[in-house]
C-alpha cells in the first residue's frame, strides 16, 4: 500500500512501527559508510601489479628514449597518450596527460581562463561577470570550482536524455556572460544518465552568444559499465568540429577508478588549437607531469583491449553491490511510493529521489544511526536542493555485508522520514 | 696578459690563434648540453630502489592506517611531513607535501593570490597593480610566472650576501604595489650565493607598504651541499615570526634533485595561519596528491640521516664536475682577465660573468659550435640582461668526458667573443 494512500491511523502504526526499527538500527553503535564513490579495497588490489611495473632503471625508459626519470615531457609520454586517446576516441595531438587529478586539471583550466582567457580573443574571465550552467543533480566538486571563481550557477533540470537543452540552448543564445556548462556525460554523476545522441549534438551545434563558452565533459565513467549492454555517447569533439565550433569542448578522464584515486593519471582533450593553447600556458606552470607513473600505467595495461578487460573485474566487485542496494529499494521502498531512482548502466552512484522536503532528513537519521551519505543537497549549486529530494547513494567502498546493512538503515529512515512528513500534512 | 693590456697587434694574434681551435671545435659536429639543471642518469641511479620501495598491496598503509591507494588526505602523509619537516626546519603542521613540482606550487600558490587574494583583508592580486622583485641574476621559471601574471618585474642586483637590501628595503617601504619578491636563498640558481642572516633578518623585519607582501622562498638547494664545510642559512620563518611578520613567507622546496625530477615529491612550508588559507583553497581543486608516492619516499629514505648521507652520494658525482668546468676557467680564463666566477658550495650551477657585451655572442659561438647553454638573458626577468654579460653553466648533466670538452668549448668562446669585443673597441 503506498504510504500517500494511508489514512492517519494507519501512518501512525506504521510510523511506530518503523521508528521501533530504527532505534534497533540506532542501538547498534554501526559505523557504516555510502558518500563517497570510492572503489573498495577489492577493486584496488586488482591493479596491485602497477606497483611493480616500472621496477628498476632499465624499465624507466619511454620508447623514444626518453628517460622518465628525469625533466621533461610537457604533454606526457607518447605511449601514454596511445593507450588513453581511443578512451576519449580523439587522436594523441588532442590530447595531453597530466598528473593525479582530473579535478585539478579542471579547476586549473578554469583558472587559467580566469586569468588569461580562452585563447578565443576573448577578455579574461576575471574581467567579465560569468554565469554558469549546472545540470541538477550533479556533482558537488564541480559546482564548488564555479561557486569559489565567483560564477553564478544555473541550474538545469536533468531528464533522461542529459541537461533539458530547451533550456540550455534559449540561455545561451540570450545571454553572453554564459561561459560554459559542466556536464557528466556518461552515467552521470549521480543520475546515471548518459546523454542521448541528439543532446550531444545539440551541445556541440547550438548557437551561444558568448564567442568563449566552453563545455567541460568530464568523462569520468566513459568505460566504467556495469551491463552487457553498456551505453554508448557520442564523441562530442567531433560534433563540435562538424558544427563548426572545434574549440568548445574540453574532455577530462582519469584512472583514478580504473588503477588508483590519487595515484593515476588524469587527462584533458579538446581541438589541436585548444591543447596548443593550454600547453602555452602548462609550460609557465610545470616541467612536466610524473612520466614513470605514465609508463606504469603504460606497462601495467599494454593495450587498450587488457584495459578493458581490467574493467570488467571492476564490474565483477561492484555490480553486486549496486544489486544490493537496488533490491532493498525496490523491495522496501517501491510499494511505499515515497521516493524514486534508475538502475544506473555503470558509473558509481544510484540517485535517490526522496518525497519533497525529506532529504536533509533522511540523511540526519542516517548519520545519527551511523550511515554517513553524501550530504542532502550537495548534488545542487551552493548546497541547495530546491525540493530538499535527492540524496546521492555510493554503495561501491564498502563491503557487502557492511552494504546490506547500511541499506537497510537507509530504507528504514526513508520510511521515517516519509512518515513523518506526511503525517505534519 | 690580461687581455685589456694587449696592443691591438696582439689582440688581432691572439684572436686569430683562438679562432683556429674554435674552428675545430665547430667542424668536430660536437652535440654537447650545460644548459638545464638536471641530474645525470648516474645521480637517477642512486635512487633506483625507489621505484620498489612500495611493492604490494599491504605496503600501501600508512602509519594511521590510510590506504594510500585510495583517495583522501589532502596535505600530505604525516610519515612524509615528519620526514621533511627538518629539511625546511618547520614542524609538520607548517607544512603540506604536494605533488611532482614545486614550480607548479609556487605558480598555482600566485594564481591563487591572484584569483582570491593572499587571506590578509587584502584585495585579490588581479584587481591591483602588482610589482614583484626579482634578484638578478636569477632563476628564469620564477620570473616568467610573474611575468604571466602581468606583473611589473624589478630587478635587484644579488652581492655576495643576496640581494642588495638597501634597495629592497626602500623600495617595499614606499611602494605598495610591490607584492612579493623570489628567493633562491641557498646556493642561489645561478650565483650559488647563500643568504647571509643579515639579508635573512633584514627580509624578515622589514617594512612593508603592502600589508599583504609576500617572499616566496624557494629553497631548491638546501640539502645540495658540495662542500665539507657547507653553507648554513637562517630560517626565515622563525625570523618572520619573531620580527612580527609571521605570516610573510612560503617556502618550497622538492626532491627533484634528490629523487627524481618530476616524479618526485614537492612541498610548501608556512605559518599555520597561511597553511590553513591554502589549505582551504586546495580543497577546492583536487582531493589530494599522489600518496603512494610520498610513501615510497618514506620507505625508501626511512629517516632524515639516510636522506643526508644520499646527497652525500649525489655530491661525489657531481663534485668533480663542477672541479672540471672551475679548472677550465681558472685556466684558461683568469689569466685573461675576461670573466668573473664563484666557485659555488653547493646547488647546480656556476654564473659566469664576461665582459659587457659579450654574453649572447658567447651562447651563439657555443650553439655553432655543438654546446647548448641556458641563453644569454635568461638569468634575467624578460631574458633581458642589461650589460649581456650573465651566463649559467648547468655542469651536473654531460658525463665527465663530454663536459671537459663542452668547457673547452666554452672557454674558447669566450676568448673569441672578448678578443672580437674589445678589437671592435
Amino acid at each position: 500500500m503506498k504510504l500517500t494512500e494511508m489514512s492517519a491511523e494507519e501512518l501512525a502504526s506504521f510510523k511506530a512501527e518503523v521508528q521501533k526499527k530504527y532505534d534497533d538500527f540506532k542501538a547498534q553503535g554501526l559505523s557504516l559508510n555510502m558518500a563517497r564513490g570510492k572503489p573498495s579495497a577489492e577493486q584496488l588490489d586488482l591493479t596491485e601489479g602497477l606497483l611493480t611495473a616500472v621496477k628498476s632503471s632499465e624499465d624507466c625508459f619511454a620508447e623514444d628514449g626518453t628517460d622518465c626519470r628525469n625533466y621533461g615531457g610537457l604533454d606526457g609520454l607518447p605511449e601514454a597518450k596511445a593507450l588513453f586517446a581511443p578512451m576519449l576516441g580523439v587522436t594523441p595531438d588532442e590530447l595531453i596527460i597530466c598528473g593525479n587529478s582530473s579535478l585539478n586539471i579542471m579547476y586549473d583550466t578554469i583558472a587559467k581562463f580566469m586569468l588569461f582567457g580562452t585563447g578565443d580573443g576573448e577578455k579574461p574571465w576575471k574581467d567579465t561577470k560569468v554565469k554558469w550552467l549546472c545540470p541538477v543533480p550533479g556533482y558537488d566538486r564541480h559546482f564548488l570550482i564555479t561557486e569559489k571563481m565567483g560564477f553564478e550557477l544555473v541550474n538545469i533540470p536533468m531528464d533522461k536524455n542529459g541537461p533539458d537543452m530547451d533550456m540550455v540552448e534559449k540561455l545561451v543564445a540570450e545571454d553572453d556572460t554564459i561561459k560554459g556548462i559542466w556536464c557528466v556525460p556518461m552515467y552521470a554523476n549521480p543520475t546515471g544518465t548518459t546523454y542521448s545522441d541528439e543532446v550531444v549534438k545539440r551541445l556541440a551545434a547550438m548557437t551561444t552568444k558568448a564567442k568563449d563558452f566552453k563545455i567541460f565533459w568530464d568523462n569520468a565513467y566513459c568505460i566504467h559499465h556495469l551491463s552487457d549492454t553498456p551505453d554508448t555517447l557520442l564523441n562530442i569533439l567531433d560534433e563540435c568540429e562538424k558544427a563548426g565550433n572545434p574549440d568548445r569542448v574540453y574532455m577530462l578522464a582519469s584512472t583514478s577508478k580504473v588503477t588508483f584515486p590519487g595515484a593515476g593519471v588524469a587527462m584533458i582533450a579538446s581541438s589541436e588549437k585548444n591543447i596548443k593553447y593550454l600547453k602555452s600556458m602548462m609550460t609557465v606552470q610545470t616541467i612536466g607531469y610524473d612520466k614513470i607513473n605514465q609508463l606504469r600505467h603504460v606497462k601495467f595495461f599494454g593495450t587498450y583491449e587488457n584495459l578493458m578487460e581490467h574493467m570488467k573485474k571492476h564490474r565483477a566487485i561492484i555490480e553486486p553491490k549496486f544489486k544490493i542496494v537496488l533490491d532493498t529499494l525496490e523491495k522496501e521502498i517501491a510499494p511505499l511510493g515515497i521516493g524514486s531512482w534508475e538502475k544506473p548502466n555503470g558509473g558509481y552512484f544510484i540517485s535517490f529521489n526522496a518525497l519533497n522536503g525529506c532529504a536533509k532528513r533522511i540523511c540526519q537519521l542516517c548519520k545519527e544511526a551511523g550511515v554517513v551519505l553524501t550530504g542532502a543537497g550537495a548534488t545542487y549549486p551552493y548546497g541547495k536542493d530546491p525540493d530538499d529530494s535527492n540524496i546521492r547513494i555510493a554503495p561501491t567502498f564498502p563491503p557487502e555485508n557492511e552494504l546490506k546493512v547500511a541499506a537497510d538503515v537507509f530504507a528504514t529512515a526513508v520510511k521515517l522520514a516519509s512518515a513523518e512528513k506526511l503525517l505534519a500534512e
